[in-house]
């Protein structure tokens, strides 16, 4: 990139650091940077360093927020007895914006795969059972991803959850609401039939 | 955005601020800066601030630049008697991505648009004739962009330049290396069948 100067080279390789962000896109980001005022750049830059030096984990659901306990753990309206784990902060942002869900949530930050190296202790299970020893929750609903990983992790924790009695929930899967029956791949379709309800 | 924390949500809300950056990749971007090392967030944050302080536009060619001059106009062995007219700075590294260029450019910062209200005093055409004038440029090359703007000003700066003598040329529109003629645009079709050349 010797056609650019150091400066701005410097920040297209900053931005196409980023997951998703290629070399090109990296290119707009940064001339979109350099065209606008100078306030709005160090706006940027500000809020960064912000989040990354104060959002650490929640006490409670291990989720990412900038206090001690997030707003979700800290609220006394929501149902403490019902436990949703998910695998990250995403993920509970998504069934955050159905606005329905009143219980609080579990982060795991991963799951487990055996092909990444990744087992049960490197995600926040022990935390999970810590959580529940002695605690009056009632219902933990799985909620992992749908994948082989999300599967297994599923089932890791039914089975840890089995001798202490709590009930283990997973989210249902089958067709997707809006979803054309003709494009839904097999596995799918059979998860469907298998969890169809009586009308 | 109140499943996230305030800090969060100011990242997420500065990532989507930029062009073509909408909500999700806003969210992935920022998770992914917080599973990041924290100096990993502060080179990101400073690489914006300095490239925003430092990046100018460059004395001769107007492209942006952190020195007084590009080192392009500096680099005295290319050829100053020949200069390529481009829209943007992007598009001048497009041209020097080809390796093959040797002369200099002159960068516009845009096109002249009725519809959008910029004309020829909004981009930097007075600079070119400033620059033209008394020195010793035997072509100038206009290579904005094929679209209705881009020719509109191919067309603007060819009549201003007609009066001072100097030879002005037009990159080559026609069908793209590589490309189907099934699938390209009959106006293409018809630049690249007046543009034809003998073998």
């Amino acid at each position: 990139m010797d056609y650019f100067s150091k400066d701005i080279g410097n920040l297209i390789g900053g931005f196409s650091s980023l997951p998703g962000i290629g070399e090109k896109t990296a290119q707009r980001l940064a001339f979109y940077i350099l065209s606008r005022p100078e306030s709005e750049a160090k706006h940027l830059a500000e809020v960064i360093v912000r989040a990354r030096e104060n959002v650490k984990y929640c006490k409670e659901c291990f989720t990412l927020t900038d206090r001690e306990v997030c707003p979700i753990c800290s609220n006394s309206k929501r149902n403490h007895k019902l436990i949703m784990v998910v695998e990250s902060s995403r993920d509970l942002a998504a069934y955050e914006k159905t606005g329905e869900y009143d219980g609080v949530y579990h982060v795991l930050h991963g799951a487990i795969s055996p092909m990444q190296g990744i087992g049960p202790e490197d995600i926040r299970l022990k935390e999970l059972m810590a959580r529940l020893a002695g605690s009056e929750v009632e219902e933990v609903i799985i909620a992992t991803n749908s994948s082989l990983e999300g599967e297994t992790t599923a089932m890791y924790i039914s089975r840890l959850l089995k001798p202490i009695g709590t009930k283990c929930t997973r989210i249902a899967s089958g067709v997707p609401v809006g979803g054309d029956l003709e494009y839904i791949d097999e596995v799918t379709l059979l998860r469907a039939l298998e969890g169809r309800r009586e009308l």
